[in-house]
Parts: structure tokens; C-alpha cells; sequence
């Protein structure tokens, strides 16, 4: 059988009491690090009382058969940063596995799917998601926008999640999106979702000087806000005055 | 300081290490199990090797100065199903407790947001998320319906999260989005997630037959689906040929 398992959203102690269960029972365990990150992630060594071996990403895309292979008649445990199920990835190695007669069980982790409601923005409010991406050449990729103006169309928020290789900040982000045709819109920029938070709110063009440890996501905001996403705002990210006027 | 720890998807092993260890440092451990459901929560206690006092609904509405007011000279750890930043019920307690002057500290679970990605609907492709909730007298909300025709309108698809006072199952939920003018679309039907996760796509008219333990979700598929989708939903949840027909 080969368990799919979350590591969760921030450190190694977001690891599910289930997670390690099945690690300290499993024949094999590997872990994947480059769909998202995990702080400490040597640590978990230790909790879990094993090695694991780091996979890189062609060992999951052309090397998944050999993967597979190993547990189908093997327990083979692979950890994965957030919840597996997030990445394509993990259901396009799912479906393969299955194809092949080998079980899969999935253990669910903390994701930036809900943690970005640490915001507070409400999770009822969220529309698509897309990811900011490093421009391959000159080109820029428009499809952020896109997704953000189709979201406004239907007055919902916006998760944007960063490239990772290398990790993209906030204000790259801000570069690359105004490049692609964004307008001065207001926004969340979070980092280091499930550790420290830090968090600010304010127009686009104003978080191009956000730092923060950790790795970081940005919010952008629906057309109107709730007036209990707006307090929140003030409280906890520092959300201008002039945000009072989308509050409907 | 006051803790907001989430338990997880599922039953108590989807709590984090994190939480657990909260709990175990903390002055008093109290849980709120109306936002969702943990199975064998009775176990958790065993795990944390403490007691756990289970709060009611008025208990955070109402009460909750009580609660932040004991949080302002002890440790205080408030374990609620899922991620405790899904249900705007927590973020309203970090603000009211930081208004008060006592600090909030938010520890992640894994929730159905993603969790529902275990169907192999994309996560990326999922727009805004409703509630469909037991109608008020004879009168029943038009809010799922409208929102799952906005979700389509950007080509998104819809969770559901369906009522829990008492838990409506997928059957009774089919029943109210006819009645609230929904058209005979492709949605997928999930029980158990996090546990089983046993699941059937099908046009909406031949989930009402739809079983399975535990808590039941429903995702309303998009216009189109993406290939991989469609292959996995064959082969995961049984879905029809036909389905072939909005693969895109």
C-alpha cells in the first residue's frame, strides 16, 4: 500500500498524530519537499524515529512506476508538505497507483487552502485559486489577473499562492502582477502561514516593500468586503482607513 | 494566551502534533464540536492524557468573554473540528480576544477546503463555497443555488458543505437544490472524508440514493472538466460514460 500523508502547513509539528502512526509502521518512508516547504523538516526524522529519504521531482514524475512498484507489496509511506491532495501531482501518482492494482490511502494536512483564512477573510468568500509563476523569457503570464478578474466578477476573494523555485515574495509578486495588466487593487500579504503570520493589508502597489520570514501568499480582495473581514483587517493587518469604503 | 487548535478532517488522529502538545502545556482544554464532527472524540482524551470540557454553542457566542477572560492570565486551548479558521464563528473569538487584550494563537487542522480535492476535482478549479442548510418553515434558500450558477459562470466547481444540526445527507441536500431551482448538473458525492471516503459521481438526480457513513459533502462539478479529472472520477467514483461529454 502506498499512503499519501500531509505534513501540514508550516513546521514538522503540523505532522497529524496519523501521519506518524503510519510512518512508524511503514516498511519505506520518503518525502516530497518541492510542491511546498516544511520548516524543520529534520526534525521530523526524529519524531517519527526513522530515515526518510528526500524524492526529487522526476522521482515522482517519471520515476512514480518505480515508486508504485515498491509498495505494492511493501507499506511505502510518502510525506508530503500541506495536504497531498492540493498538488496534481499526488492525484495524477493516485490514479497511476490504482491503475496498477496498488492501493492508496490518503492522510489529509494542514493546507494554505484554509489557512489563508487566518486573514481573516471568510473561507465562503474565496473564489479560484491560481498561482503567480517566475516568467519563463520576457513573457508574463496573464493567467493571475485572469483568474482575479473572474473572481471579482462573481464579488470573491483571491488566493494567490507563489512560485517556489526559488520562493517567490510578495513583492516580486506585486511586480509581476501589475505586468500582467493588474489594477491597484487591495490585497492581503501573508507570510509564514501557521508560524509567525505576519500579515499586511493594503493597496497592491503599497505591499511592494512587505518582508516577513517564511514563505509567503497574497490575498486579493473581492470587490466588497464583510464588515467583520474589514475589523479584522484593521486589528490584525494593518488594513488602511480607506478599506471602509468596499465594506457593503 | 488562547489556543485555537484544530482537530482535523476526521476522527481525533488527524490532530496535530502540534495541538496535542498544546494541550498538554496548556491550564484548561476545552472543545467545541458544533462547527463540525470529530470521530471518536472520546479518544482524544486518552491522547492529551487530560480531560477535555466540551463547550455549547452559546458557550462562544454569548459566553465567550468568559472564555477570553480566563485566557488572559493562563493557557487556555479551545479545540474545534477541522481548521479553526474555516468557521467565522473562531475568527470572531480572535477578534473579540484581541480587542480584550488577550492573545490569540492560531494552530491549523486539515479541513474539508481541501479534503475535497480527494474526489480529483482540482483544487485550483474550485470557486466559492455554500452551506445548504435545513429550510426555515417551508421557505428554502436559494443562497447554494446561486452560488454554485456564479461558480459556473467562471467555469468553477461548488462545495457544499451541507447542514449539520441534525446531519443532512447527500439525499436530503439533492432534494433541496431541486426545489431550489437546480438544474440536473454532475456533482460529486463524498461521505467519510478523511476516513473512507467513499464517493459516487453522477447527475445530481441519481445521487438520492446516495449512503455512506460518517459526515456527507457535495461538490457540484464545473462546465467542463479537465481530463485528469474525468479519469480519476471514473475510476474513484464510478462516475458515467457520459461524463466524457464535458471534458474539455
Amino acid at each position: 500500500m502506498l499512503v499519501l500523508a500531509g505534513m501540514g502547513v508550516h513546521d514538522c509539528m503540523d505532522t497529524s498524530l496519523k501521519a506518524v502512526e503510519a510512518c512508524k509502521k511503514a516498511d519505506a518512508v520518503y518525502a516530497e519537499l518541492y510542491t511546498s516547504r516544511i520548516e524543520d523538516f529534520d526534525r521530523l526524522k526524529g519524531v517519527i524515529g526513522r530515515e526518510i529519504k528526500i524524492l526529487e521531482r522526476s522521482d515522482l514524475e517519471e520515476g512514480a512506476k518505480r515508486l508504485i512498484e515498491e509498495a505494492r507489496d511493501r507499506d511505502v509511506v510518502l510525506l508530503v508538505p500541506g495536504d497531498p491532495m492540493v498538488a496534481t501531482t499526488h492525484s495524477a501518482l493516485r490514479l497511476e497507483a490504482e491503475k496498477a492494482g496498488v492501493r492508496v490511502k490518503v492522510i489529509h494536512g494542514s493546507s494554505i487552502a484554509s489557512a489563508i483564512c487566518v486573514t481573516g477573510l471568510q473561507f465562503y468568500r474565496f473564489g479560484k485559486t491560481a498561482t503567480v509563476s517566475w516568467p519563463l523569457g520576457s513573457r508574463v503570464s496573464r493567467y493571475p489577473v485572469d483568474v482575479i478578474r473572474q473572481n471579482w466578477s462573481v464579488n470573491a476573494h483571491t488566493l494567490l499562492l507563489l512560485d517556489l523555485n526559488p520562493p517567490m515574495r510578495v513583492p516580486d509578486a506585486v511586480d509581476l502582477l501589475f505586468k500582467a495588466g493588474m489594477e491597484d487593487w487591495f490585497a492581503v500579504a501573508l507570510s509564514d502561514a501557521g508560524g509567525e503570520n505576519e500579515m499586511r493589508c493594503d493597496r497592491l502597489s503599497r505591499l511592494k516593500d512587505f518582508r516577513g520570514e517564511g514563505l509567503h501568499s497574497l490575498a486579493v480582495l473581492a470587490r466588497t468586503l464583510h464588515f467583520m473581514e474589514y475589523e479584522y483587517l484593521r486589528v490584525f493587518a494593518d488594513a488602511p482607513k480607506e478599506l471602509e469604503e468596499i465594506v457593503s
